[in-house]
């Protein structure tokens, strides 16, 4: 590695309430100079909207706009090359930028679960300093909005992506008591199948912005099929094991 | 529910370092007159350590001490009865106090997250108002200090107790792509044979307290057999889909 001056900083952010992100993050945004983020062509995106009012005045911001998102499939070689020289251009731009100055990172949830910033971290070995700083995941911030804990003693929990084959689907939801299903969206009418094939539909929520402006937690057999808001997450709470009180000693 | 004056605040406290505890949190915390948390009889509590130099001065801690731990069967009747006898008396208490004061209740990663909380804020429920700051889940901390992200793209992430039974562990293990098992401790030697037999093992990290004093990241396979620290957990990354740069792109 060659002797960086500065250094990359990823901030995990957490759910998207700005009092959710860790003190550490916190300090390491506000005190930032050069600040990075991951956002849609076009778009303010959601990691700076949740650090609105928190930047540096003159801080010099790097928007990274994704060159696809939805109109290519996630699998074709189109998709894979772009993102690929995406993710390759804005590493070698970070690397020299940390030469000589500390960057941060803005990364929804936690940048090690399912975030973009991996994409850049592991072509980042050897070239710039790293440090991650772990975030509440979104899932988190879901569960705790639903104002019920999502797992219990000896509970198995399973977090899958929408973007799955229904079978596969299906074979997560009846092997799991707890359970997540993120990257929903368009994925949305596939995973109500498989929920209602996996006898689980009655027990799953749908909650679209946790901790944010605009929250809304409802029961997904509730809602209209057409509706697939896109950052929303399923979830199913499990039911394990707990000390239950005798009738006279809970009154 | 009666017209508390008080409230209960539930503290996330996340993986260990109190960096990563969040500014919600920290605050909360900072400002408490009241302060409970659990622990073990006879010692000062992982909770209570983390906070260290935090609590103002005066404040009022309440120690809420398991009357047993592992020296019953978690299964049986009197175990059961023990545990609901404390969160029942636990409860009350809390719920008295927050007629007229605020109590900060410190709890260890996320709340509802296999948190013993949560067996206070069911029996809470009318009887006090409760607001739940949720934390980064001690398994993020985990992986964070392996230096290596836990799932990517269509990974799917299944988590698991060591005290399931080990064909349950074994089915667990083969059927997912990342991994994290909890509850090791005396159960780690039936972990490491589910592992093998899942053909898993080499893939399979041991993270003892991670991001706080004394953290160790050892790959499991090296271990002795019978070094089985109780504040860890197991952990295997996924490989899933990612961007693959081409050769004269990645230079």
């Amino acid at each position: 590695m060659t002797q960086a001056k500065g250094r990359i900083i990823c901030a995990g952010l957490g759910p998207g309430d700005p009092e959710l992100i860790s003190v550490k993050a916190d300090r390491a945004i506000r005190g930032a100079r050069h600040v990075a983020y991951f956002r849609k062509a076009g778009r303010q995106g959601q990691a700076r909207r949740i650090v609105q009012g928190m930047l540096a005045e003159g801080v010099t911001e790097y928007p990274m706009e994704y060159p696809v998102t939805t109109e290519l499939p996630f699998d074709s070689p189109e998709y894979n090359a772009l993102l690929a020289a995406f993710y390759d251009q804005w590493a070698t731009r970070l690397a020299d930028l940390a030469q000589d100055h500390e960057v941060v990172v803005l990364c929804e949830g936690d940048p090690f679960f399912y975030g973009s910033f991996m994409h850049l971290y592991i072509r980042l070995r050897g070239r710039a300093p790293v440090e991650v700083i772990p975030g509440i995941p979104g899932m988190a911030g879901c569960w705790n909005v639903t104002g019920q804990p999502v797992t219990w003693g000896d509970d198995v929990l399973s977090v899958v992506m929408g973007t799955l084959s229904e079978p596969d689907l299906i074979r997560h939801m009846r092997g799991s008591d707890a359970l997540v299903v993120m990257k929903t969206g368009r994925n949305l009418p596939k995973i109500r199948r498989a929920l209602a094939a996996a006898g689980r539909l009655d027990q799953a929520w749908l909650i679209e912005r946790g901790t944010m402006p605009g929250e809304r937690v409802v029961r997904l057999a509730e809602i209209e099929a057409g509706d697939c808001p896109y950052f929303a997450i399923v979830l199913i709470h499990g039911q394990g094991r707990r000390p239950v009180s005798m009738p006279e000693a809970a009154e």
